[in-house]
């Protein structure tokens, strides 16, 4: 199978296993979760939750908390598209290709649809939790090997939790997105721009790496390499995106290319030009993969996804 | 002390405490971490975090976790506040006679100061979990009665997470905004007050008494009660704040008097008329009092609390 049928064999996994979280319409609230539904199926690459799961792979046995960790990445990621398409930030009608959650289901559903995303997002993996802890209490009494074991994996999904937390918030993602607000149409330094993909890019993915590390059964030693690995894939996968932005083919990136420069828009490309962006894509992701061999995924499918994901061209 | 100066004094014991979550400015994000402590430091009553406060010290000795919630819950009703003052939303530029964060700061600060606050609930209880965890792992490794003990608090802080989440979310809180919003300007009947009083107001108060209960060790028939009172006691505050509206000194209120029936807005009040609300007021107040006193709150100052809460006069 090549790389692009193998990804997309496991996205189809992936959004069934995604949509089975999804909470069910209830007769006075059915348009919020039919805007979750419409929001999370909007053709999302699921690329977060799929690094979580591989990274995990290279650790151990699959942990019973994994999926719902996979679907609390999606959720937050989504949620904050949903959020960041709304008139008020960057006022977009349309995302791959699609109108977008406010277009559909209006303003204030926009709103309420991206915060019962971010909140169910923390509401899952809480529940992966809690039932993993009810089963280490009682796992616990008998004393055996299981015990052990089931307290460990209510620890790691707790220590999880903490991170995902932290990844999406104020000094994360969230904070990236303010930081891209404030300096629009504003001239800004490498020092924001790389600030706003740390942030922005960056920090959800060094969660998914992270928390998969984590799940999978990684000691903090290996847990740390995940979050540099995340980072370095996430700098790669921006600064190529704004290479794209310059050089792609509008049809193929969905958007219109030169997109940046029209809107003023300072990015890594305008501040240090085309060919040492490429050269600093190449040392990121160089540097994302070596780690990654480090911790044994030399020829596995995380390495090829991590590479098609800078190298692709779209 | 009389009962308002008994609530002032604890209000800025809490008011302190809860300061002392907030996260710090940053070079590049400090109109996020202003936007955040303007809108926590408004001029909220913390009652949500009272009476979590109170119904834990029902149960047992103060838990290491339970300032980590009493910080989250307020967090969760902040966020709550900010996001429904927005144009989208409910358009509010003042708010207890203070300018709305998205007056202050701008429209897109509006939502992401909401989108951090809520994110942010989720990382401090997060964070109590987690160190309350290591300890426990560290402690289970002694033998001694201590490391049961931690255990039980981590496991406690795990549930009380699941709760909050729970209802907060777009069956409790969200979903209560989502139904007040679609029904706007339409009449309404019982039914459909009830669900969104339950949702919209009662979710989070039987919220902060669930997770007082179950971080004072609480058993699972206990924290059911505590549901139950805290229901009760914000369908009596609810439906007491409807009659208010009616009622009331505008200036008492600090909103115009009669602004419910201005807007054509359908409330218990204007469904049954203010007899049968006084006596629905009554009723539900006395059972969720009738239950506290069966936990042994009987003369308390949680008591006390919730009678004030209810016969206010703003």
């Amino acid at each position: 199978m090549d790389i692009v049928e193998e990804i997309r064999s496991r996205q189809s996994d992936i959004d069934e296993m995604i949509l089975g979280f999804l909470p069910g319409d209830e007769k006075l609230t059915a348009t919020l979760t039919q805007a979750m539904r419409y929001s999370v199926t909007a053709g999302g690459k699921r690329i977060r939750p799929m690094l979580m799961q591989e990274v995990s792979g290279l650790f151990g046995e699959p942990c019973k908390a994994l999926p719902y960790f996979m679907a609390a990445i999606e959720f937050i990621h989504t949620y904050s598209l949903v959020h960041d398409d709304l008139p008020a930030m960057d006022d977009d009608d349309y995302r791959r290709g699609k109108e977008t959650t406010h277009k559909v289901y209006g303003e204030a559903m926009g709103v309420l649809c991206g915060d019962a995303l971010l909140n169910y997002a923390f509401e899952v993996a809480a529940t992966s939790v809690e039932s993993e802890t009810a089963e280490s209490v009682a796992a616990t009494n008998d004393g055996t090997e299981n015990a052990s074991n089931a307290r460990i994996e209510a620890l790691r999904a707790v220590k999880a939790l903490g991170i995902l937390a932290g990844k999406a918030g104020g000094r994360g993602m969230i904070g990236g997105q303010v930081i891209d607000i404030e300096t629009e149409g504003k001239a800004i330094d490498m020092e924001t721009v790389n600030a706003i993909h740390s942030m922005k890019t960056c920090a959800l993915i060094e969660a998914a790496m992270m928390i998969g590390a984590v799940l999978g059964g990684a000691d903090d030693a290996a847990v740390k390499l995940c979050e540099k690995a995340g980072y370095e894939l996430g700098m790669a996968f921006q600064i190529r995106d704004d290479i794209l932005d310059v050089e792609g083919d509008s049809e193929v990136m969905g958007k219109p290319v030169g997109s940046d420069e029209k809107n003023d828009k300072t990015t890594f490309v305008t501040l240090v030009g085309i060919e040492s962006a490429n050269r600093a894509v190449k040392e990121h992701s160089e540097s994302a993969i070596t780690i990654i061999r480090s911790l044994g995924g030399e020829g596995t499918f995380l390495e090829r996804l991590m590479e098609y994901m800078i190298y692709r061209n779209k």
